[in-house]
């Protein structure tokens, strides 16, 4: 099946590039990062603490349909609106360590945008087992979700914050 | 000449791994990451922030002698006393990138310690430029400096924190 948001990861290097192309226009794809509203819909997740500046912090929480809790969190290196966030990312008690992520968020015409995701892990084997869990699929989807539920009328006119 | 502090950087890769054994006990070492006072005079450098916590941020600032002043800061993602402190690193306005650290600490016996960072770069060019820096000189200077002071009696006996 043919994915929108791809995938790039070099063999032997501990990194991934992860790209995406929307039709939103930049600034409300930023907003889908940035909104603790928007994110939860579409990551399916409950967001306990998001500070959108340098030097924030963010923890989200996920249940599964048996109740159990997962948690994942980090710190905001750097906030540009509208352009850049950099950030750690840790799913917490998981063997895949603590993250570095630059996402870049780049207008490609005044309807349409792109995400540009750099991942760093601490090591390859990591990343390699990241790779094993359906993780393309996952994005891929949650990146479906935000096109959907961002283009709704009430987002697109600014009704909805 | 023989460095104490070893700096171990494959080829081809985006990381380093920076280790250092210190004729100090584990608690003193550890301390000389995270009290400002003894901060800024083995790093030479003031301490404007510092939250040695978990999602806690610092800030720090050099001055040369022609009175120019450069930063440097990150947020920490992992606080752990005494063991481990994962955290990102930014020399501001340079082209070195955002970098992840992770900072172990080893207690060897009651009366020497080891330090073991690892440190996660951008890209291996970026790496690659830090390299070219007296990068590898100026850690070990500084880490001379952190044995020299903190063995003094004052720190060792507990009477200066």
């Amino acid at each position: 099946m043919n994915q929108k948001t791809k995938i790039n990861a070099e063999d032997g290097r501990q990194e991934l590039m992860i790209t995406r192309e929307f039709d939103l226009p930049l600034e409300l794809l930023f907003k889908a990062y940035v909104e603790p509203g928007i994110i939860e819909q579409w990551m399916g997740t409950k967001v306990l603490k998001l500070e959108n500046r340098n030097h924030g912090g963010y923890q989200f929480e996920t249940t599964d349909p048996k109740g159990n809790k997962y948690g994942f969190n980090g710190v905001i290196h750097q906030f540009v609106p509208n352009r850049k966030i950099t950030r750690t990312f840790e799913m917490e008690n998981t063997p895949y360590g603590i993250q570095l992520e630059v996402l870049e968020f780049e207008k490609l015409s005044d309807d349409t945008s792109k995400l540009n995701m750099h991942t760093i892990y601490e090591s390859v084997e990591q990343r390699d087992q990241v790779l094993k869990l359906p993780f393309a699929q996952g994005i891929n989807m949650a990146h479906n979700r935000l096109q959907d539920i961002v283009s709704k009328p009430a987002y697109r006119s600014g009704r909805i914050k």
